[in-house]
């Protein structure tokens, strides 16, 4: 007998990608930037009085809004800040869906989606990316009777970015919420703030977590409309961002020139790993993100762990339509020199 | 016409405690601790290197729930950590209650509980402390049929503890999970951490906003038998503390002896300020917290008012059976006395 809910009581729960102890592994297995934040933060941080985190934070992390709302060209009464994307998109099921109610969500993409279903009981609508793993032409039409819909775009794990056309098509075709997950839209060659002008139904989040090189602070941003974002506060917890992650944030944000120049070198960096992985004999998605999604010329479940041997750490999912294929973070130029080295080794084996 | 479910639609959400800008008024109205935390977090943060925060915290925050079970004296899977209290309240609700399931708590009480219920869809099942403002003899049958019981020991705002063999008699007669919110509870004269050993069904939780200073930090923890704690772990974001957090929570939980040191300063100004205030002709709650909850001689709503235009910021709280009083926080020694000499200027006008 369990005190939780049934619908608590019958999942498992969210795993999240491996944090290793111990053995020292290079870690490309949860999109991590692998250059430090903006010295900005580092001062930040250098100068805040240990001595004002007696008193609450400021509810609405006004600063970071306002510097968020300066940086994407709209109000500040667009955007709710959460502690992570992650609470954010907790604070959406929250909102919009009731208990029992309809959540339609890309398939394959991040794997939190379905889990936030089950814990907030709601019925979920898998849509199937197509077999180019797009958002596919009728997506609205899949996701009917549902009242939130979301997407990551770029997609994880698989890398590549929608047509924009079809979003807006989505946005134009649905009658609830349609959610789009920018957490990569950095490392991409296009976003979908735009869409904020055009429909009073889309909600774009970001986080600093992978762009910004800040995923031990926790903030991300949610942007819509400021009817959306005021329903959206009165789920959030007053209080869910600190004082520091308030100052560091808003640092960050102030000086995304510093982001830029590190997207920059992962772009390239991404570029140059496609080309040898492809030139390895791997089939590699077009990638708009911090990753790539390669499948391997040996099965992936052994490459896998072939490279943990080896000391590199990627993520491997063992479900339909995508446990042919590793997911490698763009790491350090030396990180990603080395790992095709090793690469190369593994895939040329035997041959 | 509203994209949010009918239950967010129609509720107004949390009003948190003011926190002013601009002009300079001694704050006496949220519960924030008037001393700083102990050296060690500001020794942990100088130490803290930035670039650190480019890597996801560890999702457990492990660090904080061992320096916890050693100071609790439990075991660490005994122990979850929230972005505050808020947040473990949050997955309270959302573990044990399922929208339109029953949720008891304390009248009058943390006028958060309501409005979490109104979130996650629960009846509301208030539960009215008697006339000496306890939990009630036969609370367990007035909660009949509810999933989750919360009350706040000390309670807020009035500030009084319960008899804790009632609050054990609520854990053997009711059905649910009772929930103890100890936020004050370093304040106090006891606690009810020797109750998880005894019953299957309760939750202690505790904060670092108030005994430790740290209310710009957001740390709280919840203590249960480790298939509760379990179960709340499935609805927890895997990352909800953030690395700094982490570090600056583990820092100041390890030195539990400042806590103490300001615990006992702020107690004795306590009965210091109940003993000025009866003597001014209020009436004034016993308290356990690092508050008073008092009835000022004249109107309270005008006490406000008037305290506000000279430089303090108490709290009023214009509901049934509380309209009358004011709560105050315990502020440092000086600004104690410039309260009290306030005060006096105000109750004796006019006589």
């Amino acid at each position: 007998m369990s005190y939780a809910r049934p619908t608590i009581a019958r999942i498992a729960g969210y795993t999240p990608g491996e944090q290793p102890k111990g053995r020292r592994l290079i870690k490309l297995n949860t999109n991590e930037n692998p250059y430090p934040p903006s010295p900005m933060v580092a001062d930040a941080l250098q100068h805040f009085p240990a001595e004002r985190l007696k008193l609450y934070p400021v509810p609405g992390a006004d600063s970071v809004r306002e510097a968020a709302a300066e940086l994407f060209g709209i109000d500040s009464r667009q955007i709710l800040c959460g502690n992570g994307s992650d609470d954010l998109l907790t604070i959406a099921l929250r909102t919009f869906v009731d208990q029992g109610g309809g959540f339609a969500y890309t398939e394959p993409s991040y794997s939190l989606y379905p889990v936030l279903a089950d814990i907030q009981g709601a019925r979920k609508i898998p849509v199937a990316l197509d077999e180019n793993f797009m958002l596919p032409e009728n997506a609205a039409e899949l996701a009917a009777g549902a009242a939130l819909f979301i997407m990551a775009r770029p997609n994880a794990p698989t890398g590549n970015s929608f047509p924009k056309a079809r979003v807006a098509k989505l946005c134009r075709e649905f009658a609830g919420v349609v959610w789009v997950d920018e957490a990569y839209a950095d490392f991409a060659n296009d976003n979908c703030l735009d869409l904020l002008g055009q429909f009073p139904n889309v909600v774009v989040s970001r986080t600093l977590s992978k762009s910004y090189s800040l995923a031990g602070l926790r903030l991300g941003l949610a942007c819509a409309a400021p009817e959306l974002i005021a329903e959206m506060d009165k789920v959030r917890d007053s209080y869910n961002i600190d004082m520091l992650t308030q100052a560091l944030a808003t640092a960050a944000i102030k000086d995304s020139a510093a982001m830029r120049e590190n997207v920059r070198r992962i772009r390239a960096s991404r570029e140059k790993l496609c080309g040898e992985m492809l030139a390895m004999g791997c089939d590699v998605l077009p990638s708009e993100a911090n990753f790539i999604f390669a499948k391997p010329p040996r099965p992936a479940a052994e490459v896998f762990q072939a490279l943990r041997e080896r000391g590199f750490l990627v993520r491997y999912f063992n479900l339909p339509r995508i446990s042919d294929y590793i997911r490698i973070t763009i790491g350090s130029e030396e990180d990603m020199a080395a790992f095709c080295a090793v690469c190369r080794e593994l895939f040329t084996a035997g041959k």
